[in-house]
């Protein structure tokens, strides 16, 4: 049997955990050298893949490999670009399969949200038609746990248990000042379309009256007299009022909220920044002394505080992919299938990428409570199990050590280079 | 020899190890219950001593009381509230030592800032001129790190280690999108007046290259055109740029960044938020896509990730205040004195209150880099050791176990309420 050489890809927003997918998939490869033979990495994504900038896996050292699954966001770099329509960029596929061609690569590994889904299935078929048929797995991966099929989409874990906590631990500043100080804290979470992450901080409540005690989610309009309402009575008996509000919450008409405060000197409007748009409501209406905080990427980097649960699916779901085009699958993704709560137990199942792309998995109704506030037990049951355990990195000179890999470049061997739109 | 009571209370801004502290005073005390009676603490600070609404520190358990080591917060609550000069507000200090005769107090040990070791200065004077001389302790605390004498703060360790470990994170975060996404990530810490937190971000950097790249420090009046040649050049050489920005950061004319750009739709300036104002900045100037994160109290109670070095020093000086008190010791502060670098060595050695009150201490110049955008080996040296080491709180269900005090509150003596101004 001729052996074929594999390439790796990560797409989209990074996470804390998708080198873990990355050391999943690199280490169970070099368990198969009989099958695989090199293991090339697209640089920035599969914007490498389409300029052939591919890097050589085989140069990094075991120890390295396995440090991967502490490091935070993308080894090989990764990029936002979505490649179009068969139809319309038919050109991008033929150069895809051209670059694997020339570098006898017969398995692509993609690891990335629903676009990339998309983009793996396209390329399965494509490559097909054209006689140089490739095997095309996805690895799930998305801090905004989207993705259909899966349980959780490994990367939402980690962020979930990073904004438990954070939530958590500010909530004590704010209660211990709240008397005479700041009786408003608000702090804004990712979440353009769904509200996964902003849910996941309620998990921080564990009894009545603790922090969050109000968490603003994009699927649930924003009632403003309503919001208000509920903030004054939770200063006015707890002292202080503890939010949790998603980047992407929305008014009644579909706007953001984010868009519809702040202008700059100019007149601009303000990109991004909700938090502050809800702190500075509460102000001018109930006149409550606020302050904010605005998490970004701090929350989906944060391997320090990164769930072990999340660590084992990211490396389980790359060994997986693996495994599978081993075993013959294509155009498959490794998904998690829960068998049990409590315990918490899950299998790696799969579903075909054909039905994954372009399905966004909102937050459903039921994990919403009534008043649109909060979240249901039913939702607590869902989350607990995706932040439990601790996976910490190790540390020098009281800092995380984070590896930087060699990412040796691979000889170009096409004559033609490509112009990425 | 008759056994008098003993006042514990938190004063200012609360922080990740404020608690350890008040472990270090409770446990020092329950090993001399031959010499100093019951300890009270004052609810939410000086507030509950004026208004005498104290809390029975004996009837929390050992294990409660050893818990506050990794608990963030206040857990008596805490209060900005400043007593003013004996001569224009006698009456506050009048009362004070009424209420601490009331319960038969002699021993104060107050846990704050530089302005509440004035205040605990003051209380001993007065006292003493009342005819009811209370040994008054001071307690350094201060994410600040601007207090004299003192090596360091206890607070400030862990602020420290937090912003370093994040911006480090953060920044693979960016590295990995750069190529065809965002360039620019900008992270706001907290400093007022003293670019000390925002200087140890700076940690994070061990090698050219290594973000943060820039740090914009109160110190250092803010250049545009040099902050952004520098920018440019970072972005051009490294594809991306982390900046790490004091909220203390003004312009040459002495005003804060943060208040110089943002309106709202009413017109009013935009409160705090230094971040957006700097990214926005770099967009109109030179069109880079950019990031922007605000950790605000997330990093100050961010226990989770505090130093060690910072809990064992909080602790530390809690411990040495009792015994000063018990060695006859008056009016002064336990201070945190370097003895070597290379190990890190310290003792407690002890500062008077009087000469402690309304100094800051900002970064010395030699800690700045000649360009002002960065700190040197000489900042280095002094920061390193104050974040080695971790000491992870417990967790329950992948959460931090945090514990909430009984607080039970003293019956009141006095006939007489206090107004507080």
């Amino acid at each position: 049997m001729e052996k074929y050489n594999a390439l790796y890809a990560q797409s989209g927003g990074v996470t804390a955990v998708i080198n873990a997918s990355a050391a999943g998939v690199i280490q169970t490869i070099r368990k198969h050298t009989d099958k695989i033979g090199t293991l090339y990495a697209a640089k920035n994504g599969i914007i490498g893949a389409l300029t052939e900038d591919l890097i050589d896996t085989s140069f990094e050292t075991e120890a390295d490999i396995a440090a991967l699954i502490h490091t935070p966001g993308g080894a090989f770099g990764s990029c936002r670009y979505k490649l179009g329509s068969i139809e319309k960029f038919r050109k991008q596929y033929e150069r895809l399969v051209e670059v694997f061609a020339a570098h006898n690569i017969r398995y692509f590994f993609y690891n990335g949200g629903g676009d990339s889904q998309d983009t793996a299935y396209k390329v399965s078929q494509i490559s097909q038609s054209l006689g140089y048929p490739v095997t095309c797995i996805g690895i799930p991966k998305t801090v905004d746990n989207d993705l259909p099929f899966t349980d959780n989409s490994p990367g939402f874990g980690s962020v979930a248990k990073y904004v438990a906590v954070s939530i958590r631990e500010a909530s004590l500043d704010v209660a211990s000042m709240a008397k005479s100080s700041t009786k408003i804290f608000v702090m804004e979470v990712m979440g353009r379309h769904a509200g996964w992450i902003a849910a996941a901080s309620g998990l921080a409540a564990q009894k009545t009256g603790d922090a969050p005690h109000l968490i603003l989610l994009p699927e649930v309009p924003f009632d403003q007299a309503a919001f208000l309402k509920r903030v004054d009575g939770c200063v006015k008996q707890y002292d202080y009022c503890a939010i949790v509000v998603s980047e992407g919450v929305k008014n009644a008409e579909g706007s953001y909220i984010s868009e519809s405060g702040l202008v700059d000197a100019f007149g601009h409007k303000q990109l991004g920044g909700v938090a502050p748009v809800i702190a500075k409501l509460i102000k001018e209406n109930l006149g409550y002394k606020y302050h904010w905080a605005v998490a970004d990427y701090l929350q989906r980097a944060a391997r320090h505080i990164a769930s072990k649960t999340d660590v084992e699916q990211a490396y389980a779901v790359g060994k997986a992919a693996v495994e599978f085009a081993l075993a013959g699958k294509n155009a498959v993704m490794p998904i998690i299938v829960r068998e049990s709560n409590t315990p918490y137990r899950y299998t790696i199942g799969d579903a075909p990428l054909e039905k994954i792309a372009n399905i966004e998995v909102p937050l459903p109704a039921h994990y919403i409570t009534e008043d649109g506030f909060g979240i249901t037990d039913a939702c607590r049951e869902y989350l607990s199990p995706l932040i439990q355990g601790e996976d910490y990195p190790p540390y020098s000179q009281g800092l995380p050590v984070y590896v930087t890999l060699k990412n040796k470049m691979v000889a170009k061997k096409l004559a033609m280079g490509f112009e990425i739109a």
